[in-house]
């Protein structure tokens, strides 16, 4: 049995939808189905969560907000009419929704997770129509009904461990499931929802679930590149790529998986295929717990913007136990999360997402690092990107670090950070942010043999 | 006005006590003189610091110590028999050293210092003895009455500040004036001793407290080298050295200034000069707070061995804040002080000096970071060497990296921790301790040209 999970543009229209339930008849083990909501039909299209958002927000702020309802509701008219599926579910929706609008607005969070969800929740009912519709025998799962709960952090839930208990009793169903992605309940009965990109999440907590053969991944791309296409031109196709090397990839840069994705498949070890809903046949992207094939050391080169530097020097700072943990601590106060710690005997430095930092948190920050740890000299520079250089065999094999390091050099760029040796996977280099995109072309050519 | 420090090899025998004198006299500026306890005469000889250690050992164990105190006075005696300055000094000597055993044995930290003490202290009496008896105007100086209080950390002391207001007066005094390296007195009068080496300390402290033109610093070498002469043959020497790089190399496994040796001398910007006893005529190395000659952008290549790191893994460790905080506030509690931190996403090492680590020490905090930390996989790696490249414009060369890199390649050793970007002066490459020795001579190669 498989989980196959259909993300957004996969959903736009009925043309697609066609497209996703003809994937799903294909394959008798394709029999639980993920979906996500409706996404770009076109360039400048907006996506249908994004106008659950606007209409969430107008009916907060004015008490009523039914331009923006009937734009969703059009949404799903279109397809429907398009598949000749009637009216009827387009009822159903559009009564989902005022429902939805008439919830509590008192807490914000709340409900803008509950309208958020009406996305993936209608494209489920819709699709599970459209396969009655022509014969085939097809439910839609509503996910409180199937167990799947979740905590209670809006907006960015984690499941709960019950739920795969829960779960497990969907493989003894009959049909087809279609299951909405993206968001769940949490044991109070709310909706809440995964962080955006969620409904891989779903997909990946139900394959571990029923411990399914495999999880397909339906997107939008042939496979998975071994680098950005809007930076290198026409990169290499990655055929096979193990849990840990996806997750680093996704983690720094890679758009393609949500990076918490993995987590329920890997403690599985359930195989993930990254697939074409465009292109079925063509092979894609293998993610396995084990990479036996050899591609060379390296998979893949990612990069991450928007990255800042604290940077604390004083003088003997190594002499005194607790420095550093003291320094995390003021970090942790203020609810900021870090990537890495390069420290020397007399400096230390703080590496952070800079969208984390407003001015006011910036200054309370800077002032209690000063007063309470006594430093020499602190201060926040902005504008760093962080290049990753994945690959599971590359720690074991000499000369990468001297290869990657050569490459930066001829295409003259300064690397301020370099963090090699906890992680096996990867290999980080701080650069400018100017410099990022010529950094990881370099390393592609390097790597990969030129664009 | 100038201080002068001479280590135990310019004091091991009366033939070098004399060379001390003339260098002493040579010079109308060397005023202030810093002298260590005496060091060894021949490769298998021991050190006085060592008799009396082993002195007060046995003093401790069985309440006598006869055999060992005869063999501290007996180097001194020799001293002052081949200097004609009579036995009264040997008297002196002894005397004290009986006075010194009688002390309160109950802290044994503390009677080990006051011991200990006695070799700088009886060195400094019997140069300044010896000045005499050639008619320079000179005397011995005792720290408690000049003033230097130190912290009560036996063994491990630091300077108070009111001590170097103190000091200052030695400014005024005539003639030419020798004080014992090494130890001070705490605020209850106990003596307390630096860390070991700790000569070079005084003498430091001595050169801000009265605001000196420069620190000498006399050893047995002509200067400092770019690299250890164990490992590289014929090394260059280092003509002109900051402060910053200088702590960097001495931190890091250069021997010839003790690491906390700086500070002091830092604040005030005093320039350093590390000269030879046995060659006085040659420049030796000057560490100066800022360096104008190019000598191109590394300085020094040091190494240190000795370490380990802990390595810790969680799958989706990033998501949680605190999470590396937690993990030092372990270390604390244990009081292990730690170098670096690389992190990756779902992995930190710590990387420390493996000599904190007892059996008993490691095994709790494995216990607890497992327990505490729920993580998926902790454990234990020894034998890792630090090798660094220490120069203040390298930072801003492209292309040290990749000749860096490109040398342990070459040499076809694997690194396996890289440090780059905090420190502004150092890059730190972590490699097997087998292969230490390796890397710095092919760095040399890389830097230096060839042996």
């Amino acid at each position: 049995m498989k989980v196959a999970k259909f993300g957004g543009t996969s959903l736009a229209n009925a043309e697609q939808i066609r497209k996703v339930c003809s994937i799903i008849t294909a394959d008798p083990e394709r029999r639980l189905v993920v979906v996500s909501a409706p996404g770009k039909r076109f360039k400048d299209d907006i996506k249908v969560t994004d106008l659950l958002i606007k209409c969430a927000e107008k009916y907060i702020e004015c008490g009523k907000a039914d331009e923006e309802m009937e734009a969703v509701v059009a949404r799903y008219a279109e397809i429907a009419k398009e598949m000749n599926i009637g009216d009827e579910i387009v009822d159903i929706i559009k009564k989902d929704l005022c429902e939805r609008l008439s919830g509590d607005i008192s807490n914000k969070a709340k409900f803008m997770d509950l309208l958020k969800a009406a996305g993936e929740d209608n494209s489920a009912k819709l699709v599970a129509q459209y396969l009655k519709s022509i014969g085939v025998e097809a439910r839609y799962i509503n996910p409180k009904d199937a167990g799947l709960f979740l905590s209670d952090e809006f907006g960015n839930a984690r499941v709960l461990p019950q739920s795969y208990e829960n779960l497990k009793a969907l493989k003894d169903m009959d049909g087809i499931l279609i299951f909405p992605g993206f968001f769940g309940y949490s044991l109070q009965g709310d909706v809440v929802t995964f962080p955006r990109g969620g409904s891989d999440i779903t997909g990946s907590i139900l394959a571990a679930a029923i411990g399914a053969d495999m999880y397909e991944n339906f997107t939008d791309v042939d496979s998975v590149f071994v680098a950005n296409p809007n930076i290198v031109r026409n990169p290499k196709p990655i055929s096979v790529v193990t849990y840990r090397e996806m997750r680093e990839l996704s983690y720094s840069g890679f758009s393609v998986l949500h990076e918490e994705t993995l987590e329920p498949v890997y403690r599985r070890g359930i195989p993930v295929c990254i697939k074409n809903t465009n292109n079925p046949s063509a092979p894609g992207t293998m993610i396995v717990p084990e990479r036996k094939s050899k591609n060379g050391p390296v998979v893949g080169i990612s990069c991450d913007n928007g990255f800042c530097t604290i940077f604390v020097s004083k003088y003997m700072m190594n002499r005194e136990i607790g420095f550093g943990r003291r320094l995390l601590q003021i970090l942790e106060d203020e609810k900021l999360s870090y990537e890495h710690v390069p420290s020397g005997i007399d400096s230390i430095s703080v590496i952070l997402k800079e969208k984390q930092l407003n001015a006011e948190i910036e200054e309370r920050i800077l002032k209690r690092i000063k007063n309470e740890l006594e430093v020499d000299d602190v201060s926040i520079e902005r504008g760093l990107s962080l290049v990753m250089l994945v690959g599971e065999s590359m720690m074991r094999t000499v000369g990468i670090a001297s290869r990657a390091t050569g490459a930066f050099a001829k295409a003259g760029v300064n690397i301020e950070v370099i963090n090699q040796g906890s992680s096996e996977v990867s290999m980080m280099f701080g650069v400018r942010a100017e410099d990022a995109d010529k950094s990881v072309r370099a390393l592609y050519e390097e790597f990969f043999g030129g664009e």
